[in-house]
């Protein structure tokens, strides 16, 4: 078993870099806060005996040799940025869960057959730069490298201008690497675990997304001395559309899944009517086919408010990943370390995406799961227990230990 | 007749000043191009001559001198503050065309016997510090000046403190000055005096507003993990809200407006629901008791949504006047100008708010309107023509040297 404490230690000295509002972390991608989380976590991995890589996209792998020099690693981890305003965990809790496994070998001096290396990938959350999962979606062949750095984020600043700044950029061609098995824990961020009171969920599959920006270009004008029949107001469209994202979502019930989270309306001034508002609609579902439907749907209504109230209107998918079928042994490695551990369990279809879904495509994949309370997660309330944290990552070691080989 | 070469020529001069993105202005009140457009606005009344005053809320006076020493100057002007995204001649036309009064007075050697001051007031827009209006709001009693120094703008920056910051914190009295009369040319910033093909507005009343300034919360969490039926989306309550602010000021058409120009959400991630949103409804009818049930039924209305939803509320007033009837001797001025100068007219209702509405409360007062291109201002691209700007400057040239009698 591993550490708890030694685990919870870690991750609460971590979530001093980047302090949030209320509790949680700001500590978006390639800011200097997660340049100061990254320098910490390589220097926990080089004091653990670990050997440091850095790949063209930021993404860092620490690595652990194994007895077999032909043998390929299997690779742990998750990320280290975090939402806005988001918790203590979500992305940590896979990175330093990892870390605190290589710890635990090193203590039981335990060798493992194959290699097995830490991963911290590069925004995952998507805020900063969309779309999530970006370094990963390059590691899988996804994105093209170029494409990656030209991402933007919302002050115009490019991905690849900031990975050079922070100092993270690295010389290693990304997705060079061959992974024998790739294992990620993460916080549930949903509700089933803690409300059946179980310890760990079994990941069998991942849903899949869809990100809408969508532009409206209305008319700029006086909000006093304009008539209500000549404005041409962008706002009112965004209203509608918000609507209409909520009645399709709740149309494929209780599965789907759809909101608006990101929108910035101009010129933003209390006395002019919105000229212009951009706005991403998030839509999720376990089945690609009603994915589709709810984008053709919001396509086709969107155009339909659009045009009564005579705006303009663009929508560019800037994000969107297919449903996700973990690997069949590795999910069983998960489950047999469950069973072993003796921890309740329950396979889970995971709400959110992760590094593993992308990762899943060149490699065997699995996912751990440990409860969070209230479901709550992008928030900085966000809260689990060193007990679930400590359940998730002893699951996690005997999974990659297995997998590993002794 | 003035001389609408010059005062033309002293509009595209200001315009230099604060320049927009697409053609118009961004001199948003007590910055540093505010002040810049202040000084060069100083610099062409001490070249005319006049002498300066200036208030505790920065309101700026030029004063020619009469030839009775008893007599109360007439006051005109209106204020050289924009829009974020703000055209060349909201506000400034008033200002520029009462100061080109002072120069053709100059120039064709009349002496008045009360003295004539020019003025430019303070924050007419709203924009940055809400309620708009805060100076002349002040003069006029309507507001204190402590609580006008208080306003903040987004980033929390106080109005007191960037008064001084750009060295336009007079030591006079705010509302010391008693004034004969007060006129102010304004653009119409509505549609109906070009599509009517009129050269002049005589404006009889001022359409009341109010401001309601409505906080919404709701409970950050994740858009991808979190069940529909557990959200608490304050972006979805925001969208309902703008429907409902659309559907009461068509109930009450022709006549009222209603919209929301400025609206923030919060983190504002795009996979975070939102659990805050702020934003600004603005209300205007020329009838008071309108006004009065639009805010009801809006309040009652938001409540109902907000339950729904299980969204915190908080709606508060940032801003708001009644409706204004201006003074009949002073409108008759207007009025007999534009008679005896031949040109086509009409009698108009403000649908804007303006420095006038509150002066109307200490001064005789009334204001003139010209046309502008498609009714169209709060927009970089509003237009007016040089003889539309002569026309309003000769009208309210006429009815200023009426007032102030020769
Ligand atoms: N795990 C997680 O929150 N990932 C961010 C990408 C997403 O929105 O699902
Ligand atoms: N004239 C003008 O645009 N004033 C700003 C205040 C208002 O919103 O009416």
């Amino acid at each position: 078993r591993i550490n708890g404490e030694r685990l919870w230690d870690s991750l609460m000295e971590m979530a001093q870099i980047g302090p949030g509002i209320a509790g949680g972390n700001n500590r978006q991608t390639l800011t200097d806060e997660d340049a100061e989380g990254r320098r910490l976590f390589e220097r926990w991995c080089t004091e653990a005996g670990l050997s440091m890589g850095l790949d063209k996209m930021g993404t860092m792998f620490a690595r652990r040799e194994g007895t077999d020099p032909d043998a390929l690693p299997v690779y742990v981890g998750s990320h280290l940025d975090t939402q806005p305003t988001g918790g203590k965990y979500d992305g940590v809790l896979g990175v330093l869960g990892a870390l605190e496994i290589m710890r635990q070998l090193n203590d039981l001096n335990i060798k493992t057959k194959h290699p097995i290396v830490v991963v911290n990938f590069t925004n995952e959350e998507g805020t900063r730069f969309a779309p999530a999962m970006v370094a990963s979606g390059v590691f899988a062949g996804v994105h093209t490298l170029d494409w990656a750095y030209d991402r933007e984020d919302a002050e115009g600043v490019r991905l690849g201008d900031e990975l050079k700044r922070v100092g993270y950029l690295g010389d290693e061609e990304v997705g060079a690497r061959k992974m024998h098995a790739f294992f990620e824990l993460h916080i549930e961020q949903g509700p089933i675990l803690e409300k059946e009171n179980l310890d760990i969920g079994v990941v069998t599959h991942g849903q899949g997304l869809k990100w809408l920006e969508t532009t409206l270009i209305g008319k700029e004008s006086h909000t006093g001395s304009t008539p209500m029949p000549m404005r041409v107001n962008a706002g009112l469209g965004m209203a509608r559309m918000t609507e209409l994202v909520n009645e399709i979502a709740l149309s494929h019930a209780p599965d789907a899944v759809g909101a608006i989270g990101q929108c910035n309306v101009y010129p933003n001034s209390r006395n002019i009517i919105p000229g212009k508002v951009v706005f991403t609609v998030d839509f999720r579902h376990p089945d690609k086919a009603v994915i589709a439907d709810m984008e053709e749907r919001y396509r086709a209504g969107a155009k339909k408010i659009a045009d009564k109230i005579g705006l303009g209107m663009d929508i560019e998918e800037v994000g969107g990943f297919d449903p996700v079928e973990f690997d069949a042994d590795c999910v069983s490695a998960v489950r047999n370390a469950a069973e072993r551990l003796g921890y309740s369990h329950r396979n889970l279809v995971s709400g959110a995406g992760h590094d593993a879904c992308w990762i899943n495509r060149v490699a065997p994949t699995a996912m751990v799961m440990c409860p969070c309370v209230d479901g709550l997660s992008h928030n900085e309330a966000e809260e689990i227990s060193l007990e679930w944290a400590a359940a998730g990552a002893n699951v996690l070691f005997h999974a990659v230990v297995e997998t590993a080989g002794i």
